[in-house]
């Protein structure tokens, strides 16, 4: 039998603690950097409130420093993406020779940013995987994780030229991991195309949220948002065209049909911008309308939800 | 010498009153229609405070009840446009052989819905001219009218099939009476592309300024909002193309630096979306989105602002 892989998680909040807390329950070692609430959860350890059944971990290996951390098998980047200025600083200190490293963030251009600090640092051979989550929970204490719905994890395996990487070991091992753990993972031959899928629902979902202070409810009832909810989601479909990626159309009823099932929810992004954190829009909004634009296509509702949010999100972060 | 026009005022809101009140007071025999306030202005006539120097009327010919009204020479619309419906009631009454019609709101569509009630009416052949009305004011109290800026208005007069109706004797005399009355007057012999160039300004800061909560000052300051000012301003022209009106890209910059220069301002559209009237969405986005679509031109940065009016809107109206 082979050894356990051993878990770092950089970031331990909403994501980056619940998947965490799945892991050590399941019995694999996991070390978690932890920024804020550090002194509780080095005290007292994660609570984690879930749909699934809560339970707490009295006890986990907690860091507040990176250079204290052990190197780790796999590092989990679960920070939000406004804070990957960090990364430099965080990920090359946690990895050894053959480390894969999973980043569980939204949008695009994620790999890419790893892959730059992973090779500015010559640190070796790295497998770098994305992870989508399809999550609904906040922290909503020190220490205290609430998971409100869903959990699956779509996993794909990056690559230069973002072609397809189809379903590696790396996958698999991991998958193995978080399955046992209880966490529900799809192995997507082509992460491209995974992520443009993910930013079907997140474009209009997370932008309209914040522009028109709305739950995906509302947005779903009103006539008019929805048509707009439709416009944009074609708009995403054709931007994933530009970047040779095929959805088909009718993933957009796909969508909609899941988010009328969904309870009313607010969206992270706008519980970022209800707490006056920066908003995510570089890696949801920018880096796709820039990806069209470089195919030759505007992508110009998306561009116009985009421009709201970067005044919003200004405006949020002075007032 | 000509007897004098005389005119009524149909709707003496912040607009009406104000031009009403400069009318009466240079002497012109005006009749009010008045609403909410009619017994305050009744007893005590108008107040007028504006930039220009205050001004009262302490008596005014002032009726709740158009039927109580006497024909005039001129019946200037003044209303919102979304409270057009009571003008089948409302327009006839007041009309004698050879009245005209002045239409001072903003938007398309607005002569041809004036057009269609005359039509329906059977009065007799009546002239209908539009007025763009470049005027800060606000009613402030009963009776009461706080003038901020500008005045002006831009006179056109109505075609059938929207052709160029050049400069006519009804537009020349309604505007002898209204430059005597202090009230700058532009003459437009092509109405269709004044109304369109009026939108290169309303569309962008009424919409961005009821869906960003914000002044004209905020959205020209925050390089994102203008940037998407600017685009909006773009498609307008491009809506106006469709329509078969030329207006140069230069009046863009032109807007741009009239808006700079302004103090800074809540635009009507906010100021009906705070006081939870109902926002004049048809006239302004509707009907020329229509337009354009009839012309084969699709504006998608304006009809995203329009679909999340329209979300706001209603909401605002049932909260």
């Amino acid at each position: 039998m082979t050894k356990n892989l051993t878990y770092a998680i950089l970031g331990t909040g909403a994501l980056g603690g619940f998947y965490g807390a799945k892991l050590q329950k399941a019995g694999f070692e996991v070390h978690f950097l932890v920024r804020s609430d550090y002194e509780t959860v080095k005290q007292n350890g994660l609570f984690v409130e879930s749909v699934d059944g809560d339970f707490t971990l009295p006890q986990v290996k907690a860091y507040c420093d990176v250079t204290n951390m052990p190197t780790c098998d796999v590092a989990i980047v679960a920070l939000k993406t406004t804070q990957n200025d960090v990364l430099p600083q965080i990920l090359p200190p946690i990895l050894k020779e053959n480390s894969m490293v999973l980043v569980l963030q939204n949008g695009l251009g994620i790999e890419e940013e790893v892959a730059a600090i992973l090779s500015d640092h010559k640190i070796g051979e790295h497998k770098i995987i994305g992870g989508l989550c399809f999550l609904c929970s906040n922290k909503v204490g020190d220490g205290h994780i609430r998971h409100l719905a869903y959990g699956k994890i779509a996993l794909g395996e990056y690559t230069i030229n973002s072609e397809q990487g189809g379903i590696t070991d790396g996958m698999r091992k991991i998958a193995s991991d978080f399955e046992s753990a209880g966490i529900e993972i799809e192995l997507a031959p082509d992460l491209l195309l995974a992520r443009w899928k993910k930013l079907v629902w997140n474009i209009p979902y997370n932008g309209l949220s914040v522009v028109l202070d709305a739950t995906t409810e509302e947005l779903m009832t009103d006539p008019n948002s929805l048509a707009l909810v439709k416009e944009l989601m074609y708009e995403v479909i054709v931007g994933a065209k530009s970047a040779g990626r095929n959805i088909p159309l009718s993933f957009i009823e796909t969508m909609l049909e899941h988010t009328r099932n969904m309870h009313p929810y607010r969206t992270s992004m706008k519980i970022d911008y209800d707490e006056k954190r920066p908003l995510e829009l570089t890696a949801i909004f920018a880096n796709p309308l820039k990806t069209a634009l470089s195919g030759g296509v505007n992508l110009p509702q998306i561009r116009c939800l985009y421009q709201q949010l970067q005044f919003l999100d200004a405006r949020n972060r002075i007032k």
